[in-house]
C-alpha cells in the first residue's frame, strides 16, 4: 500500500531526525527550483542525510516501501534529473556527505565525499600543489556527487577527459541499501566487471556515489593563449588538428565562436576591448598548458606554421594574465550574451570531430529555412567535436512566439545529428527532459540491455524513476 | 534436454558450413592449447564464423539450447579465460572477423574488426602516421577483440590508459544473439549507462565484442630514454614523482628492474652488453615521447636535476635507436631470463603508487622468510603501481618441488596487497585462474552486482560460463 505523504514524512524524521527533514514549502523551494525553471514539481519532503549509514537505512526503508528517491547534488542539472516528478517522492540531497577523506597530491589522486562543490575540489587540488582538471560554468555550485552521476564534461575535456576519466574509483549507495565499496587509487585493477563507470553517468539512477577517488595531475608551469581568425568551420578543423599533432596532450583547450558571438559581446559591453585580432567570420581559442619542464613559445611555433601554410588568417597571443582572462570571458560568457539577445533555442550535441563542419553547415540552412531571420550560434568545444549548437531569436521576434516554435527546429537538428553519427547529449545528459528523444534515436538494443541493468540493480524502480530510462513500451 | 556433442557439431555445421566448424582433436588443439599449458580440456568444436550474422544466429542457437560458448581471440591470455572448462563447450574463435572498417588518422579514431591482430592495428595506425599506444609482449598473436575483453594494460598505460581508456566505442554480439551496436568515435555522449566499459573487461561473460572504434593519437616526434640507477624503490618512487611533474603527459614510460634482472640477463648472455652506468641495486627505464612540436633535452634537464637533489646516482640517456633499444629489450627480456633460471612464482598485482615500495619490501621479506633462498625479482609498471611480483627459485632447487610451495607464497603476497587497497589481478584478469582468488578478495556487494548484470544480460548462463564471476555461494 502507497504511503501517505505524512506517513512519509514522519518515517523519515524517525529515520534521521527532525533535522535532517525539510517538509515546508518555503524551504524545500531552493531543492526544487532548477537552473532552468521548467521542471518545478512538488516532493513529500528533502532528506538530507549526515553520513552514508545514515542514507543507507533510508535506502532501505524505502525500497522496502517503495517510496521514490531523487539524489541530488549541487542542483545545477540542466535536464531535470535532479528533480522530482511526482509528489510522494523524497529528494536526497547529499550536501552533508562533505568530508575530504584523503588527498595524495605527489600520488596523484584524492579521495571527497559527494557533496565536496567542484570548486572547492579544485582548491583542495591547487593548495596541495595539483590540478583537478574538471572546469564547468557552474563549478561554485555543482558537486562532486552530481558531476559524477551526469558525466560532466567542460573546456579540458581534450586533454584530460570528462568526469569519468577523472574518477578512479567510487563508493555508493544502492537501492536497497547495500554499500558498494570501490575507492581506491588503483591505475590497473582487471578483477571483474567495470561498476565504476556504470555508475558514473547513471544520473542516479543505479545508486547514490557517496564518494570518489579523483585523480590529479602536475600542476602546469604555465599556459600559452591565443585567440586565432578562421575563415571557416574547415579552416578551424585544420588548424585544430595541425595544433594536435604539434603539441599532443599538452593542447588543453580547442574552442570554435561565431562572429556573432563576438558582435553581441561588444554590443552589450562584455568585453572591456575587442580580444581579437578583427573582424573574422570565426574565432578558435587555443591553449597549451606548459608542464615544469617544458618549453616556452610552442603555440608561437606551431601559430607560425599555420600562417605560412594559409590556415589561420591572423591570431592574438595572449601576453598577459589580463589578456588571457578577457579571451576566456570572451567564451565563457556566451550563453549570457546569447540570453541579453532575447530567447535562444539550443542544442547540446556532439558530433564525429571530423563531421563538425558539416553540422554547423546543414544545421545552420536548416534552422534558417525552418524561421528565416533566426540567428545561429554554434559554439564551444570543437576539439571534442562537441558544439553548442543555439539559435537566437530573429531580431524584435517575440521571445514566446519563438520558443513555441522549437519544435521543428530540435528534430531538425537532432536528425543531422544522428545522421552524422553524433551524440543528442553530449554533456547535460538526459534527466527527464529527453526521455523521449532518447527512446527515438539510441540503439533499441542498447536501450534493452540499459533496461536489463536497471531491473537487476533496483528492482523496486525507487531509484529516481522516470529520469534517463525511456518508459517501457 | 542437453545437446550430445554430435547434436552440436551437427547443429553448428548447419548454421555456419563445414568450413566454419573445426571438430578433429589434432586440428582443434592450437584453440585448445594455451600459454601456460595448465588449462587443457576438451571441447566440442570449434566455430569459426565469417561475419557479423553468422555470429548472432550461433549465439541464438545457443541461447536456445544452453550450449555454453567460450569467446577466443588470439589466444593468449594468461588466466584461461579463453579456453573451455567442459567438453560440451564450443571456443567461438573470432580471427574471421578481420576487416578494418574505418580509419581517420587526423581525426583519431580507427574502427577494427575483433579479429584484427593487435600488431597489425599498430601498424595500420603508424601507416597513416598515427600512433595506436597499445604494447603487449603478445602483440604478434593478440586480437583486438581479446585486447578490450581482458582490458589489456602493458608499457604506455601512464600516460594512455589501458584498452578500456583507448577504446571510444564497441559493437557486440549478446548471449541471445541481439546486435549491441555502440561503435563511433565521439568523444562525449551522456546519452546512458555506459554498456561500452561493462564489456570492456569483462572476458567474454556479457558479450562478443565483434568491432571497436578506438582511439589514435598523434605520432611523436622521437622518444628521450634513459636507464637510471637508483638504491631504492623508494628512491626509484621519488624520481617518478619528479619526473611526472616535469613531464606530464610526455613521460610515457616509467619502469622499474631489480639489480637480478641485469644479473640474469648478462649472466644468460642476453644482452650483447650493460645498458646500465653500472652496478646498482634498481634502474628504473624511463621514455618521454616528443610531439612533434616539442623540444629536445626535457630529460637530460630533469635529470640533471634530480642528480643536484641527490635523487639519482647514474643515468644513462640513450644516444641512439641501437642503445634504446637495448635498453627496452633489458625491460622486455625480464620474464624470458626468468625463465631460464629456472621455475618461478608470479604475481600481477598492483597497489597505490606511493605504496610500491612497502609492497616490495614487505612481500619480498615474506616470500624469504617462507623459503629462505627464493630470489624476489619485483619489476614492471612503477608508474601505474602494477608490479609484477615474482620469485626466482633457490639456486639448484627442484623446479617442481619449488612451484608445489607457491601457494604460501601466492597468500601471503595477495594479502599484503590487499592490505594495501590494491589488485590481485592488475592486468591479466580472472579467467579461470583466479575467481576462487576473487571471492575471499572481492568487496561483496560488488560481487553481487557482478552476479545480478550476468544473469540479467544472460540470464541461461550461456557465455564463458565458469570464468571471471566467483561460484555462487
Amino acid at each position: 500500500m502507497k504511503l501517505t505523504r505524512e506517513e512519509i514524512t514522519a518515517a523519515l524524521v524517525g529515520l534521521l531526525g527532525a533535522d535532517s527533514v525539510i517538509v515546508e514549502p518555503v524551504r524545500m523551494d531552493p531543492y526544487l527550483r532548477e537552473p532552468r525553471k521548467r521542471f518545478h514539481q512538488p516532493a513529500a519532503a528533502i532528506a538530507l542525510p549526515h553520513d552514508v549509514p545514515a542514507l543507507q537505512a533510508l535506502a532501505r526503508w524505502a525500497n522496502e516501501h517503495r517510496v521514490p528517491l531523487i539524489p541530488q547534488g549541487g542542483n545545477t542539472g540542466l535536464v531535470g534529473g535532479q528533480v522530482p516528478l511526482g509528489e510522494n517522492e523524497v529528494v536526497v540531497s547529499l550536501v552533508r556527505l562533505d568530508k575530504v577523506r584523503a588527498l595524495n597530491a605527489e600520488a596523484g589522486h584524492m579521495t571527497l565525499e559527494a557533496g565536496v562543490v567542484l570548486e572547492t575540489a579544485q582548491s583542495l587540488a591547487a593548495d596541495a600543489g595539483a590540478l583537478f582538471p574538471l572546469y564547468l560554468a557552474s563549478q561554485g555550485s555543482a558537486r562532486i556527487g552530481g558531476v559524477l552521476s551526469s558525466n560532466a564534461g567542460g573546456v579540458q575535456v581534450l586533454a584530460y577527459g570528462n568526469a569519468r576519466e577523472l574518477c578512479l574509483g567510487v563508493e555508493a549507495v544502492l537501492a536497497d541499501g547495500r554499500l558498494y565499496q570501490g575507492l581506491g587509487s588503483l591505475r590497473k585493477d582487471n578483477t571483474g566487471y567495470d561498476l565504476k563507470d556504470l555508475l558514473i553517468g547513471a544520473e542516479g539512477t543505479l545508486g547514490f556515489i557517496t564518494a570518489a577517488t579523483l585523480k590529479l595531475f602536475p600542476m602546469p608551469q604555465g599556459h600559452e593563449t591565443a585567440l586565432c581568425s578562421v575563415n571557416s568551420p574547415e579552416a578551424a578543423l585544420a588548424l585544430f588538428y595541425d595544433m594536435r599533432r604539434r603539441a599532443a596532450g599538452t593542447l588543453t583547450a580547442f574552442e570554435i565562436i561565431p562572429a556573432f558571438g563576438l558582435d553581441i559581446q561588444l554590443r552589450h559591453r562584455m568585453l572591456d576591448r575587442d580580444p581579437t585580432a578583427g573582424p573574422s567570420p570565426w574565432y578558435c581559442l587555443l591553449e597549451i598548458s606548459r608542464p615544469a619542464g617544458g618549453p616556452e613559445g610552442t603555440l608561437m611555433a606551431a601559430l607560425e606554421a599555420a600562417f605560412e601554410s594559409g590556415g589561420v588568417d591572423d591570431a592574438v597571443i595572449a601576453e598577459s594574465l589580463e589578456e588571457r582572462a578577457r579571451m576566456w570571458a570572451f567564451r565563457e560568457q556566451m550563453s549570457e550574451c546569447q540570453s541579453r539577445e532575447g530567447a535562444s533555442i539550443k542544442h547540446d550535441v556532439s558530433v564525429p570531430i571530423a563531421a563538425v563542419p558539416e553540422l554547423i553547415a546543414r544545421g545552420s540552412e536548416a534552422a534558417v529555412n525552418l524561421l528565416p531571420g533566426i540567428r545561429p550560434c554554434p559554439f564551444g568545444h570543437m576539439g571534442d567535436g562537441n558544439i553548442h549548437f543555439n539559435f537566437s531569436q530573429p531580431v524584435d521576434a517575440d521571445p514566446k512566439a519563438f520558443m513555441a516554435g522549437a519544435e521543428p527546429i530540435h528534430a531538425a537538428i537532432y536528425e543531422i545529428v544522428v545522421g552524422l553519427g553524433g551524440s543528442v547529449s553530449a554533456e547535460h545528459g538526459i534527466g527527464q527532459l529527453k526521455t523521449g528523444l532518447l527512446a527515438s534515436v539510441k540503439d533499441p538494443v542498447a536501450l534493452q540491455m540499459m533496461a536489463a541493468i536497471k531491473a537487476a540493480l533496483d528492482p523496486h524502480g525507487i531509484l529516481n524513476p522516470g529520469k534517463l530510462l525511456p518508459p517501457s513500451p
